[in-house]
Protein backbone atom coordinates (compact mmCIF):
# COMPACT_ATOMS: atom_id res chain seq x y z
CA UNK A 1 0.00 0.00 0.00
CA UNK A 2 2.55 1.91 -0.14
CA UNK A 3 2.50 5.12 -2.18
CA UNK A 4 -0.76 5.30 -2.93
CA UNK A 5 -1.16 8.25 -0.59
CA UNK A 6 2.00 9.87 0.44
CA UNK A 7 1.04 13.55 0.48
CA UNK A 8 -2.14 12.54 2.47
CA UNK A 9 -0.87 10.26 5.06
CA UNK A 10 -2.05 10.89 8.52
CA UNK A 11 -0.18 9.63 11.65
CA UNK A 12 -2.13 8.59 14.59
CA UNK A 13 -0.48 8.98 17.83
CA UNK A 14 -1.23 10.35 21.21
CA UNK A 15 -3.34 13.43 20.86
CA UNK A 16 -7.36 13.00 21.54
CA UNK A 17 -9.21 11.02 18.54
CA UNK A 18 -10.53 13.95 17.34
CA UNK A 19 -7.67 15.84 16.84
CA UNK A 20 -6.82 13.47 13.96
CA UNK A 21 -10.57 13.54 12.89
CA UNK A 22 -10.04 17.24 12.19
CA UNK A 23 -6.92 16.87 10.40
CA UNK A 24 -8.43 14.38 7.91
CA UNK A 25 -11.54 16.12 7.42
CA UNK A 26 -9.21 19.24 6.92
CA UNK A 27 -7.45 17.78 4.04
CA UNK A 28 -10.67 15.87 2.43
CA UNK A 29 -12.15 19.63 2.41
CA UNK A 30 -9.17 21.19 0.67
CA UNK A 31 -9.30 18.67 -2.30
CA UNK A 32 -7.70 15.11 -0.80
CA UNK A 33 -9.27 12.51 -3.11
CA UNK A 34 -7.50 9.86 -0.56
CA UNK A 35 -6.40 9.53 2.64
CA UNK A 36 -3.52 7.20 4.12
CA UNK A 37 -3.98 6.44 7.76
CA UNK A 38 -1.38 4.85 9.67
CA UNK A 39 -1.02 3.81 13.27
CA UNK A 40 1.26 1.23 15.05
CA UNK A 41 0.65 0.15 18.71
CA UNK A 42 -1.70 0.96 20.95
CA UNK A 43 -2.70 3.92 18.50
CA UNK A 44 -4.40 1.41 16.11
CA UNK A 45 -7.34 1.17 17.88
CA UNK A 46 -7.64 5.22 17.64
CA UNK A 47 -7.05 5.11 14.53
CA UNK A 48 -10.08 2.81 13.64
CA UNK A 49 -12.22 5.30 15.39
CA UNK A 50 -11.00 7.97 13.75
CA UNK A 51 -11.41 6.24 10.26
CA UNK A 52 -15.10 5.14 11.24
CA UNK A 53 -16.21 8.61 13.03
CA UNK A 54 -14.44 10.81 10.01
CA UNK A 55 -16.98 8.12 7.44
CA UNK A 56 -20.00 8.21 9.73
CA UNK A 57 -20.47 11.64 11.05
CA UNK A 58 -18.39 14.36 8.63
CA UNK A 59 -17.57 12.57 4.58
CA UNK A 60 -20.78 10.31 4.42
CA UNK A 61 -19.55 9.16 1.24
CA UNK A 62 -16.34 7.90 1.94
CA UNK A 63 -15.02 4.69 1.42
CA UNK A 64 -12.97 2.19 3.66
CA UNK A 65 -10.89 1.35 0.72
CA UNK A 66 -8.49 -0.68 1.68
CA UNK A 67 -7.13 -2.11 5.28
CA UNK A 68 -3.99 -3.49 5.41
CA UNK A 69 -1.96 -4.62 9.11
CA UNK A 70 1.76 -5.37 9.31
CA UNK A 71 5.05 -5.51 11.97
CA UNK A 72 7.23 -3.11 11.86
CA UNK A 73 10.46 -3.12 13.89
CA UNK A 74 11.55 0.08 15.81
CA UNK A 75 15.08 0.73 16.58
CA UNK A 76 15.47 2.59 20.08
CA UNK A 77 18.39 4.84 20.76
CA UNK A 78 19.38 2.18 23.60
CA UNK A 79 18.19 -1.73 23.90
CA UNK A 80 17.26 -4.45 22.13
CA UNK A 81 14.75 -3.88 18.76
CA UNK A 82 11.12 -3.68 19.13
CA UNK A 83 8.53 -5.74 16.83
CA UNK A 84 5.07 -3.53 17.03
CA UNK A 85 2.08 -3.91 15.13
CA UNK A 86 0.85 -1.36 12.39
CA UNK A 87 -1.81 -0.42 10.65
CA UNK A 88 -2.80 1.03 6.85
CA UNK A 89 -6.30 2.41 6.04
CA UNK A 90 -6.99 3.74 3.48
CA UNK A 91 -9.99 6.22 2.82
CA UNK A 92 -11.18 7.22 -0.57
CA UNK A 93 -13.98 9.92 -1.77
CA UNK B 1 -18.16 -11.21 6.54
CA UNK B 2 -20.55 -12.72 9.41
CA UNK B 3 -20.80 -15.90 8.88
CA UNK B 4 -17.55 -17.10 7.39
CA UNK B 5 -16.61 -18.34 10.15
CA UNK B 6 -19.46 -18.46 13.13
CA UNK B 7 -17.75 -22.01 14.91
CA UNK B 8 -13.90 -20.53 14.92
CA UNK B 9 -14.63 -17.30 15.89
CA UNK B 10 -11.91 -15.51 18.52
CA UNK B 11 -13.11 -12.84 20.67
CA UNK B 12 -10.32 -11.00 21.90
CA UNK B 13 -10.96 -9.18 25.51
CA UNK B 14 -8.64 -8.33 28.60
CA UNK B 15 -6.10 -11.34 28.36
CA UNK B 16 -2.62 -11.07 27.43
CA UNK B 17 -1.69 -11.75 23.68
CA UNK B 18 -0.39 -15.02 24.37
CA UNK B 19 -3.49 -16.46 25.11
CA UNK B 20 -5.45 -15.74 22.57
CA UNK B 21 -2.57 -16.49 20.13
CA UNK B 22 -2.50 -20.23 22.01
CA UNK B 23 -6.55 -20.07 21.02
CA UNK B 24 -5.59 -19.22 17.60
CA UNK B 25 -3.02 -21.67 16.98
CA UNK B 26 -5.23 -24.36 18.78
CA UNK B 27 -8.22 -24.02 16.55
CA UNK B 28 -5.75 -24.05 13.41
CA UNK B 29 -3.99 -27.23 14.89
CA UNK B 30 -7.31 -29.03 15.70
CA UNK B 31 -8.54 -28.72 11.52
CA UNK B 32 -9.95 -25.24 11.09
CA UNK B 33 -9.20 -23.84 7.92
CA UNK B 34 -10.12 -20.12 8.56
CA UNK B 35 -10.48 -18.34 11.97
CA UNK B 36 -12.07 -14.78 12.61
CA UNK B 37 -10.69 -12.64 15.15
CA UNK B 38 -13.05 -10.33 16.39
CA UNK B 39 -12.51 -7.21 18.93
CA UNK B 40 -13.99 -3.86 19.91
CA UNK B 41 -12.72 -0.65 21.48
CA UNK B 42 -9.31 -1.44 22.72
CA UNK B 43 -8.77 -4.57 22.20
CA UNK B 44 -8.38 -3.71 18.77
CA UNK B 45 -4.71 -3.14 18.81
CA UNK B 46 -4.25 -6.60 20.75
CA UNK B 47 -6.81 -8.46 17.83
CA UNK B 48 -3.73 -7.19 15.18
CA UNK B 49 -1.06 -8.08 17.22
CA UNK B 50 -2.48 -11.66 17.66
CA UNK B 51 -3.04 -11.93 14.00
CA UNK B 52 0.43 -11.07 13.03
CA UNK B 53 2.21 -13.35 16.10
CA UNK B 54 0.22 -16.46 15.13
CA UNK B 55 0.97 -15.50 11.41
CA UNK B 56 4.80 -14.15 11.24
CA UNK B 57 5.80 -17.13 14.28
CA UNK B 58 3.56 -20.06 14.25
CA UNK B 59 1.53 -20.53 11.10
CA UNK B 60 3.53 -19.36 8.44
CA UNK B 61 1.34 -20.17 5.68
CA UNK B 62 -1.69 -18.09 7.11
CA UNK B 63 -3.18 -15.36 4.91
CA UNK B 64 -4.97 -12.53 6.07
CA UNK B 65 -7.88 -12.77 4.13
CA UNK B 66 -9.86 -9.94 4.81
CA UNK B 67 -10.25 -6.96 7.48
CA UNK B 68 -13.43 -5.03 8.19
CA UNK B 69 -13.75 -2.39 10.93
CA UNK B 70 -17.48 -0.81 11.96
CA UNK B 71 -19.38 0.89 14.77
CA UNK B 72 -21.09 -1.43 17.22
CA UNK B 73 -23.20 0.03 19.32
CA UNK B 74 -23.28 -1.15 23.16
CA UNK B 75 -26.59 -0.79 25.42
CA UNK B 76 -25.66 -0.78 28.94
CA UNK B 77 -27.66 -1.95 31.43
CA UNK B 78 -27.86 1.52 32.86
CA UNK B 79 -27.21 4.73 30.72
CA UNK B 80 -26.98 6.13 27.33
CA UNK B 81 -26.03 4.03 24.39
CA UNK B 82 -22.32 3.49 23.58
CA UNK B 83 -20.54 3.45 20.42
CA UNK B 84 -17.21 1.77 20.11
CA UNK B 85 -15.35 1.00 16.99
CA UNK B 86 -14.48 -3.03 15.84
CA UNK B 87 -12.82 -4.56 13.99
CA UNK B 88 -12.71 -8.25 12.10
CA UNK B 89 -9.67 -10.18 10.96
CA UNK B 90 -10.17 -13.30 8.79
CA UNK B 91 -6.94 -15.78 9.04
CA UNK B 92 -7.16 -18.39 5.96
CA UNK B 93 -4.84 -21.14 5.90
Amino acid sequence: MANEADDNTIYIGKKGTMAYVLAVVTQINNGAKEILIKARGRAISRAVDVSEIVKNKFVTDLKIAKIGISTEEIHPEEGNPLKVSAIEILLKK
